[in-house]
């Protein structure tokens, strides 16, 4: 008994790679990204009355996982437990599930007709480029908002622990890729093994590469809590 | 492109029909239902670490709604707007949408193993009996709650509006049931229209039937906004 489904559109963020997406958001809820509908979804008409909700579900496929998922493994390894423990999969969020299907909450931005396509446009993104996306939901508050919902692991919001700064010889960015930048960094995207002191004794002058939109960025750790941005090609 | 996923399980439920469900459990956050889970998503391991969650995310297929949305109809009328307005089907938590995916809030009560079977027990459940489920992931608080979030038609949480009384032939009930029963009859299931005085007033003796569990449950409706539980069989 298999159900098939059809997605309905497309997502576009500025992460062209899994290293480095905040989990969850992180509360980055500034992180742009769109949603191009597939036809015949691309009718205005199901949009009917979304401005009027400021939060929207995304229900998504994880497609990059889809292959290590093929057979079933029902501990994960969280990050945000230093890899260190492992957690059975339905209390996780892991992307390494079952019918790899995500669920993301975004703020709603605006819908539009823009060159013969619909796009919806939203706020917060935590998802890869190019994830299918199989449905979208208004977030109604009266029930999915459970301020006081007890989390295990999970309590608190990822925290910025890196400060961030840029090589002087970089080209020129906007502003915006500049605070992308700064925010997705700062949220130390480095496995948690390579986060000890010890393996950063060891390798001082490592280079981490992140990918957003079609940028290269390489980056360093010092020892102080100090990320810098060296390269961007 | 299409995707093909496999339920990982089948949720048990009061509801052996789609009428009476109350929409989003409406704060019945007591409604007992538990989700069996098919081989090998039972293994005990995959819900390692699930009790340190108090809220649990449900992802199922609205399994009684595939065949009405084989075509795309992009507006729905959602029945709290009392079946006059359209939405769009993506403003609208509908269970007639494309991919007919749901997603239900529910409280973790315990994973057990009995008769062979492993059986998450959740509560606050309002998905039919032999929903197929897709998806279990814990609700993580300071992500997924949003009490500010603006929520358009959806602003309150359906109210109960009927006080129940039961007539004095019943065959005696449990207390669960008497209170199941109050609970879900209270918030009126009927179709708006059916709310109206007038019609009312044409069909003062209508006898509406509601199936919990096993039980067919005949209530009529006072003009007085008093239900009473007529039959019980």
């Amino acid at each position: 008994m298999s159900v098939e489904l059809t997605p309905i559109g497309s997502l576009h963020s500025p992460f062209s790679q899994k290293f480095g997406i905040p989990r969850q958001s992180a509360g980055l809820t500034d992180i742009p990204g769109y949603i191009t509908l597939t036809p015949p979804y691309d009718d205005l008409n199901g949009f009917r009355g979304i401005d009027a909700f400021s939060h929207l579900w995304i229900v998504f496929q994880f497609h990059q996982s889809i292959e290590q998922t093929q057979s079933y493994s029902p501990l994960i390894r969280p990050p945000r437990l230093g890899g260190n423990d492992k957690m059975g999969v339905f209390a996780s969020r892991s992307s390494f599930r079952p019918n790899n299907i995500g669920l993301s909450l975004v703020k709603f931005v605006k819908i539009e007709r823009v060159l013969g396509q619909t796009r919806l446009h939203i706020s917060g993104v935590d998802c890869l480029s190019g994830t299918p996306v199989l449905d979208i939901k208004p977030y109604v508050a009266y029930a999915d908002s459970q301020p006081n919902a007890v989390s295990g692991y999970a309590k608190e919001q990822p925290q910025a622990t890196l400060s961030v700064t840029f090589s002087p010889d970089l080209p020129a960015q906007t502003e915006e890729m500049l605070a992308l930048m700064t925010q997705v960094i700062s949220l130390d995207p480095r496995p948690a093994y390579h986060q000890r002191p010890e393996y950063q004794a060891l390798h001082p002058d490592k280079i981490y590469q992140l990918r957003l939109y079609d940028f290269e960025i390489g980056f360093i750790v010092e020892d102080n809590g100090k990320a810098k941005v060296m390269t961007i090609n």
